[in-house]
């Protein structure tokens, strides 16, 4: 009879914890805002923890796979396998599921390109999503154009968002900010996950942005080998290296840090390929295709992660281009790191540098932000609360910066 | 040792079997031209069969699920599962995988949305498929708008496209085709697996068609119960029936045949929806926001199955709204079926009926086409070889009906 209490005792206790375990989770889940329509999972509750749900009724283990972990899922006698994650932190993160081995994306969500594929996205409630929803102002236009290239000699996608006033008065023209994506990413996500489009409408609407033209194109590139321009020998020493942010993506097979072929600052590989496609052949075409105005001072530059270092070594290369500098989760830059400082200095109006909070970065913005106000830059730098290298950092990004672009 | 002889030969004609079966698949695969960039799966070879491989190490059955079938793939010692389908027809597919009981989208594919989701689908090379190839010709935009409906008191996402000079002489007006897609998709359709630019960029820049804007809504509308305008009730005896197509989609619960509010020849419930979102808001819309000619005889409409059947149903109703109309799959139109045809009549100047080869309704256009033209308005029919209730049907059904538009 002791033993026997004992035992009972002691499930009592595992019980407990099981059931403390489950109690901890709130269950006030719906529906993710970025479902496929009428699809009811995955779903997200207060804390944060997204619940994921399929039918796989052979199968012997599931698992979500959200923030770098794997969780398994439950099978119910209908063969559905059910189960949430941690809390995550606000805003949109990829996920996907693991099916006996396999990564497939979730049958409910809808898809956005990141990690190198199309994959599931989900999104969770921020406190200050109002910047970013889709409200009844005037709306401005994401154009998908196709262009040539003669850098690449091919016809190019390239989105383009036009501001709410752009067809109502045919005779302005507008300034420029061509904006770029992170690693494994396309020209998709700004316009997607990223909805610059709804950011640039709600700012417009509220009169704290100048309403101005929004160039997105794909800068992962890789050129056919004999077709690269001015490229380092693979594995020649660099002179000097990017400023990289810690929790940067990994720089994939053949588009890691290398030298850029101008300035002794260097810059990526990758960079010098983008830099060929923007100066030679978007730029140009934007110019003779859109009302915009076509000089420095009504042209800006900006990215995110490793779009935000091309941002720096082509602001860098070519120091007459750009006015407004932009760039989010993608390390630190000072006026040191441009050999021709005193070209930039003459047009040059604003390098804003940002971070996540959660990234290790943010910590070192503000001084470098600090040396270009001293020579009469401004120099600004903005911490996201409570993100990490996601999206809700870099839309809060384009929120700050947005509007410190093109004032007189 | 007579009976093992017996058991030899026998067992060589069974290997005969197997390897003439195997033999009979025509090894020069190829990656399709709607995969994500670099994947190297699925593929398709010259006899239109789909070759798909996923990782899936501890999956006990993988499946490739096309065109109605399932077929069997097969596991290597490193856990890849590969196999491949029979010949499909020319043309766009969509298709899934199913693990172990679970349907989820194939990894390596480019994602569409039909069948009430956004899933995978493939492109069978076709004989013809350069009048839809992306080429160095003058392009036009795809532009994604935002505008408000008051009818369903909802911001909505609309497509339109503008052809290449739309945006080089803002003096210029132009005449608009509203072009729906099929039950189970939505407004991305025409622009993405319909290539419905690309037709039009290809028409244009060969001289075959008039510049014309495309406007691409969702039709698949549901309205909340109370706000559903002049809707017949449910269960209420329809008093005619539109000429559905053999093999079109089943509809789903509430999205049924029934009953439009709008003359005897009734219509369908969704198009009694869809009809005032189109006539109260978008068409406003776009004359408001676009330069287009805004008069019936430079407005044309047409769709795909439930969006031909939408069309007609609309044209009946609203017999001085469209001069132009194209019904592609989605049965036989006549001019006995419009109350007001003496309406019709005076700016009537076009209706086009087409179906794939495959498809039961092909035989029955021709005669239908041919009452229009007794009664002097242009009646066209167009079969496309070959194909069946598919997107290959569709786009060539535009492609045919596009030059027949807005001339003189």
């Amino acid at each position: 009879m002791k033993y026997k209490h004992l035992i009972i005792s002691f499930a009592t206790v595992l019980m407990g914890s099981v059931c403390f375990a489950q109690t901890a989770v709130v269950e006030d889940f719906k529906p993710s805002s970025v479902n496929q329509p009428d699809k009811q999972y995955p779903q997200v509750n207060s804390e944060g923890r997204v619940r994921v749900s399929v039918l796989a009724p052979h199968s012997g283990r599931v698992q979500l796979d959200i923030g770098g972990k794997k969780y398994d899922l439950k099978k119910d006698t209908a063969g559905v396998w059910t189960g949430e994650s941690a809390p995550q932190d606000e805003g949109f993160h990829y996920y996907q599921l693991n099916m006996d081995g396999a990564s497939v994306p979730d049958p409910g969500s809808l898809y956005f390109y990141g990690a190198s594929r199309w994959g599931s996205g989900i999104e969770i409630p921020s406190k200050d999503q109002d910047f970013f929803a889709l409200k009844n102002v005037p709306h401005g236009q994401l154009r998908e154009n196709q262009y040539y290239s003669n850098t690449t000699k091919s016809v190019r996608r390239v989105y383009i968002y036009t501001p709410p006033d752009y067809d109502k008065d045919t005779k302005k023209r507008f300034p420029v900010l061509y904006l770029q994506h992170g690693m494994g990413e396309n020209e998709t996500g700004w316009g997607s996950q990223g909805h610059a489009n709804l950011i640039m409408d709600n700012l417009i609407a509220d009169g704290k942005a100048v309403p101005f033209i929004i160039v997105m194109e794909n800068s992962s590139v890789n050129f056919p080998r004999g077709a690269r321009p001015g490229m380092r020998p693979p594995g020649a020493p660099a002179p000097g290296q990017p400023d990289a942010a810690p929790g940067a993506p990994q720089a994939a097979p053949g588009q890691g840090p290398g030298n850029g072929p101008r300035g002794p600052m260097g810059g990526f590989n990758f960079s010098a390929q983008f830099e060929r496609i923007l100066i030679d052949d978007l730029i140009p075409y934007i110019e003779s295709n859109y009302r915009v105005l076509a000089d420095q001072q009504h042209r800006a530059m900006a990215g995110l992660s490793m779009g935000g270092m091309q941002t720096k070594s082509i602001v860098i290369a070519n120091p007459t281009k750009f006015s407004y500098v932009g760039m989010f989760s993608s390390g630190t830059f000072t006026p040191t790191e441009i050999t021709n400082i005193e070209a930039f200095k003459k047009n040059g109006k604003l390098v804003f540098m940002s971070f996540g909070g959660r990234e290790g970065g943010a910590g070192r913005i503000p001084a470098a932000a600090e040396e270009w106000n001293k020579i009469s830059i401004k120099g600004v730098s903005y911490v996201s609360p409570e993100t990490a290298h996601e999206w809700h950092s870099w839309r809060r990004s384009l929120y700050q910066f947005a509007p410190l672009l093109f004032k007189k």
